[in-house]
């Protein structure tokens, strides 16, 4: 199967509308790539590897096809791995995978056939040419994807040694930012919690005893990281504070940590409550951008995170978060001066329309892009349309790629066609106007969050 | 962008069947309407105030643009308002506030511009112009949207004397009936209830000390109401009983409401459990509709709240309610002779399907249509596709304004659009019979609410 | 109105696809036919009889419309019961009852008309004639609808008495298995539970006082039903466990049941939990699948209850369960060798999309056709699509009635129409190839079920 010009384009409206929008420019503002994969720019391997080495949502699709464990993180060949993906995905009608494959083989490879278990061999060595002949690398595809800022997902504990040679590198003009992300802080209860402190401590070069302590250390942190670039922050874990803890609480859950003690869950949303008040707050007086992804629920399934680790594939969407604490803790965090300016996610859709209300309740916030099992071409659509039904569609801050591979801007490509194809429904419908189209469509696809990374720039910061 | 003749009319069958529809009479049966105003009957001023006085909708799509309270609530001279209005809304495409812009442009100023920051003051001019020419004020907008009958929202303990004055003003035909809405009596934990329960003490000039004496104001009042017209009722609080208190309890309950003392949240769910069944049993006695508003969160930004007080945009979609409770409610009331005639709306969408066959297993119960953050397009149709699905759309009671607003009749002819388009594409698909498209429009644009108010205007109620 | 020929099929490509499909054989996995009937296989009686004796969707779609009890439930001849009938749906459009009258009356009765309060009378009289010319009956209706495999619901006490029968009856060669099904035997808070222990005693000829007793006849029970073919399990009580209880509680909760004392929730939910782990596991010792009907609401309307009895159509749509909940139990059920082939429904849809993400997390685990309140057009489309988008669509095990009605093997005609429309939709729009469309359909109508049974039909098993 071909990948049409007019690929997810619905309409004629859309087709005009995404000729001016397809090679606008890529901000892509949150994402797993690797820095010092950046850096090193090393020639691409086999698609195999590139496609299946860490895809957690293509091992899914395996395991649901009953694909032994063997070709989704064991040991086989990367060609015997990739055959099997093409068995398991060429009935996976309506998945983003199947349209993701389309795409970046397409894009990528030239490839226009379709990715079956018989077409899979004959593929497979045909992209190994393409890569060869194109010298494909991830710097080419970063800068043949047209992106001008890149902002990568950083424990705050990082060295950051890999930006800190981007940006010296002058024969690479993209700007690649570190993200602050949070979680492996707040996860007070996890076995590994003391060994992460000591470590915070060592690049820290102070002790960590105390909450002061750690917000010192947040500080010095987010200071480094912001001297690096850093415009934008992280928190996904898999909770949210039912509570605003005192300082005095949130001390006592910190030291049982360090201490290996039994925290309570009462003691945990205590802590919690309080940090993300604290870091909400220092977002706010540092004019960084407080990112929150809520509702995900990480390693559901037990044996297989004992057997393959985090990340391999048993994440699903976490359980619906109660307004109610949200608006709680957006209060406490605003009561210093407002919020920060904040982009919040959700992975389960059934709370996508409150948490609009919610954000369209609050100066500076907005709900972002649909985000993992929800970024889909219904579920993108659903989230543009409860921004425009419940917020202000204008101000979206549109697609990022969310993603560790150097493939997946074809995913901001996806995204494009299916926002044209809606701006293009409602034009054709009469139920917007042709002028205001384009102008709309670039705010989404790249003006509103440019303009947030450069206002939120400064000289010793992002390029 | 001028709207078209067919404008939301997305098939063939939906322009025939809109045609016989768009004249149909409007019973608005729920409203936020000043009957003073429509008494008065004063000449409307400029469309800043007319649009933007007291319309909570386009205060947050201003804010989510970003624009200073200064235009919002501020003291801004409304033409200001209105131009920052513009430029706020020309870019919220997929908005009901966009559509009801170009609809009220349309049908109540004759302009077919489409609104932007360019264009604002010049349409500011025309409207102002056409104001002036056509004399516009409250009745001629509500004569000349062809509406039979308006229910608008009284606190149980207003006078109700300008329901009085309209009754007897025989210049105006128009059967203006007020609504009973309980929200402050239930409501126990606001600072000011002691105060309330004394001003209904004195509208009832007898003590109000216990739940007897309350139930007893309860009923005077509703008498009182009844004697005006009344044949709806409304509840519209955040909270929700999640147990039926019994007398004893509510009366503890009530006792320290009255003394300013501490109400656990138990307590305060007990009294409401008690009341609204209490309530429940009342309106099956006297044979009045109840409304019941759910999953609503008022106030949620509190900053916002202290600065500009209630109703200033910062209410949100209230947590899903769970449906055990709802059920235990309406067992509770149907004990004693079964349910009155209800109609429950909810804000939180991810609720509709549960609370559609929850009213699908209790006699004279349904939902209502798409209320306040649900009510767009794509939020009305869901509602009337639920009820297709789970009850039976024939019985739906179909659309009202919710609106404080007297252009806001618009919103009945967004509905019949919406509908028309709905019931249109059946036909076309061949799903449901030509021959009986306008009659089942007919009964949801008004037959089946028409019926219900005539079975229960007495002599001397509704006129 | 006549059934199009195209009924349903919104696309060309979908009316190319339907013609391939609409032949393939049917084994309807999960339904509550009776095999009594099917083994006596008696001439049907008149249409009021057959629509209206069992059929709780139509008893609601008739209280919502004001119908009397007694053309419900009531003792109204069953014409009469008819016309109220035909009265009360004629304007049900977008119901999935309007649809099936219109699909039902055409395929089995070969009548056009409308089924209005005016056509009612004649429309019965022709269906007279037509069964009574037909010679109508179970096994003609099983026979005609191409249906090789039925899987009924059975209690585990029961004596499958006429699967035997149906077993040793050569003349019907389609296979009608008992399905095991555990709810009365884990509803231990009903009044009548001691007696159907007692019930369950005297099948399995000793005494059950402890849960290893309860054990020892559950597995005496499957190994029953597994010689009299059983392949599928069932689950379908309205609440899911919160905790796994030890064994000690879960034997305290026993003992309390059949001694009447009381059981508080706490003990009913450690009683759940751990006999749902024990089933599960079971069941993956005898490799038989595990089906889970969740988040249902049974008698709601307790008024109704008293007066009619279980499934008179006051059930509804239960409170979402918690994804923590159902991964905690998945977990503990694969602590012993992994998950039994599981198929998973919801009647909450808007926890649909939950589900398929914790279904796709473990491996033999995945989510079945739209359940009951679900089982309609817009809600057959959402579940297929959800599957598409965060599983694996080619892995689906498609349709199945859920009916008491020889005649809702036309539910398998509308979903195959409802599922060639949207793969043809992918197919026009450029999304999935047309080679791979019929495979794909296949798979889902039939294939991955039938290759599910296979795998599990032992010799001594089904035939």
């Amino acid at each position: 199967m071909n990948m049409e010009k007019n690929y997810l384009l619905e309409n004629a409206r859309a087709i005009e509308l995404y000729e001016k929008v397809k090679d606008l420019p890529i901000y892509d503002y949150h994402c797993h790539l690797d820095p010092e994969a950046i850096y090193k720019d090393e020639p691409c391997p086999d698609i195999g590897s590139l496609w299946l080495s860490g895809d957690h949502y293509k091992w899914r699709l395996m395991r649901q096809a009953g694909v032994a464990e063997k070709y989704i993180t064991g040991d086989a060949p990367y060609k015997e791995k990739f055959i099997k993906y093409a068995e398991s995905s060429c009935f996976a009608a309506g998945s983003p995978l199947f349209s993701w494959n389309v795409m970046e083989l397409d894009k990528y490879f030239g490839i226009e056939d379709t990715l079956t278990g018989e077409s899979a061999s004959d593929i497979y060595e045909r992209a190994a040419a393409r890569i060869k002949e194109s010298e494909m690398s991830p710097r080419k595809l970063i800068k043949g994807s047209n992106v001008r800022f890149i902002a990568t997902t950083d424990d705050i504990a990082d060295s950051l040694i890999w930006h800190e040679k981007l940006k010296k590198d002058e024969s690479f003009d993209v700007t690649v930012t570190p993200s602050f992300r949070c979680d492996r802080l707040l996860l007070i209860n996890k076995p590994d919690y003391a060994d992460y402190i000591k470590k915070l401590e060592d690049v820290c070069s102070f002790e960590i005893k105390s909450i002061d302590d750690l917000c010192r250390a947040i500080e010095a942190r987010l200071s480094y990281f912001i001297e690096r670039g850093c415009i934008f922050t992280d928190l996904g874990i898999p909770d949210f504070p039912d509570r605003i803890g005192t300082k005095e609480e949130a001390q006592a859950a910190f030291s049982a940590a360090l201490n290996s003690g039994e925290i309570t869950r009462e003691s945990y949303m205590s802590f919690l409550g309080y940090m993300m008040t604290y870091l909400g707050r220092l977002y706010k007086r540092t004019d960084r951008v407080m990112q929150l992804h809520l509702a995900v629920k990480r390693g559901a399934n037990e044996a297989l995170t004992s057997l393959c680790g985090a990340d391999c594939g048993s994440d699903c969407i976490g359980d619906v978060i109660k307004g109610d604490h949200i608006i709680a803790l957006f209060n406490e965090i605003a009561r210093e001066g407002g919020m920060p300016r904040t982009i919040v996610y959700t992975l389960n859709p059934s709370m996508t329309e409150l948490l609009v209300t919610i954000a369209g309740s609050f100066r500076n916030v907005s709900v972002g892009a649909a985000w993992w099992f929800c970024d889909h071409k219904r579920g993108i659509e659903n989230v543009i349309r409860c921004i425009a039904e419940e917020a202000n569609l204008g101000e979206f801050t549109g697609m990022l790629t969310d993603s560790r591979s150097f493939l997946s801007y074809a995913r901001h490509d996806y995204f494009r066609r299916i926002l044209c194809s809606l701006i293009g429904e409602w034009v054709e419908n009469g139920e917007y106007p042709e002028a205001l189209a384009f102008p709309l469509a670039k705010r989404i696809c790249c003006k509103n969050i440019a303009d947030i990374i450069a206002q939120r720039a400064s000289a010793e910061g992002a390029r």
